[in-house]
């Protein structure tokens, strides 16, 4: 009688244990997830409910308390949180997509083809391409805007040499331009031949035509902004940082998201210009669940390969040249006091020792009686003397990306000499002094795959394994800081860090599932990572 | 032989027959479909390409000439052009539908059960509601808040009379708003009942709850935004001129529709701000397939209900009392001169025969050396003297509402007296005079319903059949006119004839089936019409 009673309660249990399973929308189990929580754990299991993860634990625990319509068993393939790029161009990537991409071709009849098949599927008003060099050519001369004359007649084409300094252009878009054989090309070249324009240009009468750019339509911007997407989601990013958009463009983005048309989670710094300045200090923070407005990015300075960052001493490959700051003092001053008076965060790229010791000193100055204000140093590239103790102040974060540093490595010390190089791409110390790094890629600067980050964080080498012991190797970063400078860093210099960036209850169910252990397999097989699948708010996106 | 010779013949053609049809993207046959083209004809068969109308014929002459996976039989259902509201708050009516709708509830318990199921539904921080009227309840009396603060303790709630003139709030309402016993009343009244207040407010007061109505945000807009095309596609509306709307409505329908999310075409009216006016006439006309933005709505007056229109004689039903202009009027003449010397039509809100005679002169006088201005009278409702004389200018388009005719008969003779209402709702003489009229509801102040608007124009009844010869019957417009009225005529009064308003190659396809032929049944079988399925661009919306 006993024992009957034992098996009723027993039996009852199991039925109350299966009838109390909660159905949510979501279940993944038998995964390698790394958490990115406070002890890094991983786990094997997860539920999704309402676009948050509700529960981790083991696969059993999550099948035995939970109970749904998709179940993905992940077959210990790595789960990570859904990644964020901390500092890149996501709009002016999406653009990218709307120009001919002549990156890499290696005759004029390739930049000819690849015209031909952009335009047959774009039709567009305005053929705008970018990145030609005649030196990959059999011929290595600047090539003649003939054969785009018969191509396109009626339609204006300009194509920029990669390194931006140069254009071809049809004859349509020199007459739309107002470029004749009188006109004055001061601070460049107009090219001729047998006394008739070639359609080449030089530096500065490119702006002639460049001002005639179409502006990109509401239907050409929503192309843009979904183009962007489904590059970014297919490597795995579910948030990304835009260093610098206006109202119209954050606007429609909201629209988009809000109409469901858009998945992607965006941070959006907005450009420093007045009417920006105006509209959103005033209107405060704006923060829904997939965009977040509260930061303005502004410029200090220059770049270092093209000699327009501002350092102390002068170029070590250039006499008496310093760079410059790209802003007034005193502007400059005025707009970090206004801003620390408003809730919003201060975004300062600077590349320079000395842009960076000017930015340092000013947040430090205007921030100093403030909290959690979590401005950031955009690049933080070249930082001298005792200057990254200005790191120490919790108000301040690097905000830093990797690939800059193994693209950069060929001529860096040619312009900083062997001292000043020890003080560039210094990640690991800015990390030691400041306790986080936010990382990023400046794509489409860069290329926009995480995975080259991770790697060039780690091994501070290029995809061709060198320098084979690593540029400056004493700055490379850990696996483990270089994923939390990719989610849960990168998440809290967006002040989002509550709401993402570790696979936690209550956060938002973005994660990716990857081909392979990015945290032990050999770290040079990290750049071939394939993102298995994309989820954000517990839905698939790619 | 040679019967042989001709039996090949035949063969070949009607093998080069078969092989010669050309695929396009629908073919509707047997309707009976009014086309409204320049000879009014019908037609049985069309077929549409890429959006357009690429052919009108019978039905043999389509399916012999064309091909398509999707044919539609219409067997003989009456097929009209999209229809077009001239005069309309779309954005407004979708607004509408964020708030309880209490017109017509017979007692306060369905008003409360009302908002009961709104409110599960919607989970709004805010409940607003509109429509009871006490004079319909068993319990003739202003109701309390007692129900409301045990329902929705920390929700506040405001649901206004049908009339507008009084407010029930509840104690959450009235805190928000700062309202207490001590607030002062001026210009209405806050009701008080053993020293405490019973939560309605009649008048000035509710302008302080009212200005803590919070703004609806980006997804309340986009969900007010589908709502109201919902409502208007199933009543066979494909475009709607929405009588006066800012910059932000305007680029977040541009975006909905760019993005396919928003179907209806929207004849955009910017309201008459400064903002939108530096803002739209600087940047001139914006027209897209689906949005079209270049017209200013501008108010001259009031309404005549309220006695707010402006006459040239004392309402007959309230002594030396004439009613006013809401516009300066050298700012207004200032205004149409500036609309004048942009690319922008007048749209101007003109009910009382003194604000007519007003804005026809200035219209005249701004417009004497132009041509295709195309400037609305929006109403145009009261008409004196031999004021109807300045709609022959060209330039210049009655834009009138037929229902309001049927709406405010009951009254309208109070407020003329007999001999000025023979000028009011005069839309025949206007049409006689102007060639032309756009027929338009002003939806949501009537209803959305153009078969009520059909019914309306024609017939001059309400639709009990009151009164039994039509109101002012010789005003009564033709079925013909009619159906010109609320498609190529409200087409051409929104610079769109070109590209819709008739079912004519090269066209939109905007088209819709109906369960009847209006433009031969009984005249009072007109308002149960149904539209059995919308059209817009060739696809199905409804």
């Amino acid at each position: 009688m006993r024992m009957y009673r034992i098996l009723i309660v027993l039996l009852l249990l199991v039925v109350s244990c299966k009838e109390s399973k909660t159905n949510v929308d979501l279940i993944v189990i038998n995964a390698q997830a790394y958490l990115v929580n406070a002890s890094f754990d991983t786990a094997e299991a997860f539920a999704v409910k309402d676009g948050k993860f509700l529960e981790i634990g083991s696969s059993k625990y999550i099948q035995d308390t939970y109970e749904s319509s998709q179940i993905i068993d992940a077959k210990n393939k790595t789960i990570l949180p859904g990644l964020i790029d901390a500092h890149c161009h996501f709009y002016g990537l999406g653009l990218n997509q709307l120009q001919v991409d002549l990156v890499g071709t290696t005759s004029f009849e390739e930049v000819i083809e690849r015209v031909k098949i952009f335009q047959k599927n774009k039709k567009a008003n305005f053929i705008i391409g970018r990145g030609w060099d005649q030196n990959d050519w059999a011929v290595q001369e600047f090539p003649n805007k003939k054969i785009l004359d018969s191509l396109f007649p009626g339609t204006p084409v300009a194509l920029t040499r990669v390194d931006g300094h140069a254009m071809l252009c049809n004859t349509a878009a020199l007459k739309v331009a107002g470029i004749t054989l009188e006109t004055k090309a001061e601070g460049g070249e107009i090219l001729v031949e047998n006394n008739q324009l070639t359609g080449v240009l030089i530096d500065n009468p490119m702006e002639l035509v460049e001002a005639v750019f179409p502006k990109p339509s509401k239907k050409m911007q929503i192309t843009a902004l979904n183009d962007a997407q489904h590059i970014c989601t297919s490597l795995g990013l579910t948030t990304v940082s835009d260093a610098g958009l206006d109202q119209q463009v954050i606007e429609l983005i909201d629209s988009l998201q809000q109409a469901n048309v858009l998945d992607m989670r965006i941070y959006a710094m907005i450009s420093n210009k007045k009417e920006n300045l105006d509209y959103y200090l005033t209107k405060g923070k704006i923060k829904t669940p997939r965009l977040n407005v509260q930061s303005v990015k502004v410029y200090a300075d220059g770049a270092l390969g093209s000699r327009g960052a501002a350092l102390k001493e002068s170029y070590s490959d250039k006499h008496n040249h310093f760079g410059a700051l790209v802003i007034g003092v005193e502007d400059y001053k005025t707009l970090a006091q206004r801003i620390a008076n408003s809730d919003y965060q201060m975004n300062t790229h600077a590349i320079g020792d000395s842009a960076n010791r000017f930015v340092l000193q000013t947040y430090n100055k205007v921030l100093q009686d403030k909290e959690n204000r979590r401005w950031r140093v955009e690049h933080a590239q070249v930082i001298t003397d005792n200057d990254f103790e200005y790191f120490k102040n919790d108000n301040i974060i690097p905000s830093i990306q990797p690939t800059h540093a193994t693209s950069d490595m060929y001529w860096a010390e040619d312009r900083l000499g062997a001292q000043r190089v020890k003080g560039a791409y210094a990640y690991k110390t800015l990390l030691e002094i400041s306790g986080k790094v936010a990382l990023g890629t400046d794509f489409p600067v860069e290329q926009v795959n995480p995975f080259l980050t991770f790697y060039a964080a780690v091994s501070r080498k290029d995809t061709k394994g060198y320098p084979e012991n690593g540029f400056n190797i004493r700055d490379g970063l850990t696996r483990e800081e270089t994923l939390k400078g990719m989610t849960i860093w990168a998440a809290y210099s967006n002040f989002e860090d509550e709401e993402k960036g570790s696979i936690e209850t209550g956060k938002y169910a973005d994660f990716i599932i990857l081909d392979r252990d990015i945290m032990t397999v050999e770290i040079n097989q990290v750049p071939e990572t394939k993102v298995l699948s994309t989820f954000i708010n517990g839905k698939k996106v790619h």
